[in-house]
């Protein structure tokens, strides 16, 4: 079994994108992001940790090819580029019938357990 | 908008379900165990890399709830606990809509500026 995905995204894109994930706060920020565009400050706003740390997730989730910025003035307006969200998903996806089969399975012998 | 999933799953656990998908080795494991469980033998025997390390990759994917290993004498058979996975997926279908509708309206907007 290979993993494949529909872009046939390389490993690396891969890593860096479920890094991006791996942290509550850059998954609630991209959660903000699929409501639409927003500046850095609005989107620091409703969390308790100072700016330049929501500066250095935004830039992560920008490494991961999940957001990028448009540069107006002072102000930097941050979007989703949801296609790595995709990839992500996309590689989830392609084992999902395994896992649910061991999941059937595992619930099977649990069944047939308590029938014991 | 706030992240659910149907285990509810604490931010610390999704943190390391994630964090544990983020290396393309541990995903390969990961793409492995779902065909069955294996020794840590086997599961090395494919990768250019040392004993060592594939043990310190089961580790992380077994913190993250991913795999557990029941020990028969001196072998250690690691199965996959599929549930985690299906945890990480959670995450990602909930907002799977609005990343389709983003994908959608950029298509839109790609084929108007064509037409311009």
């Amino acid at each position: 079994m290979t993993v494949t995905n529909d872009r046939n995204l390389p490993d690396e894109a891969l890593d860096r994108v479920f890094h991006a994930l791996s942290d509550r706060t850059r998954r609630a920020l991209v959660a903000r992001l699929l409501e639409g565009p927003a500046s850095v400050k609005e989107l620091a706003d409703p969390f308790p940790v100072t700016l330049p740390a929501i500066g250095k997730h935004l830039r992560v989730l920008e490494a991961a090819g999940l957001m990028h910025r448009e540069i107006r003035g002072r102000t930097h307006i941050c979007s989703l580029t949801p296609e790595a969200l995709s990839d992500a998903a996309s590689w989830l996806q392609t084992y999902r019938m395994f896992w649910e089969e061991s999941l059937a399975s595992l619930a099977n012998e649990a069944e047939r357990k308590e029938g014991d």
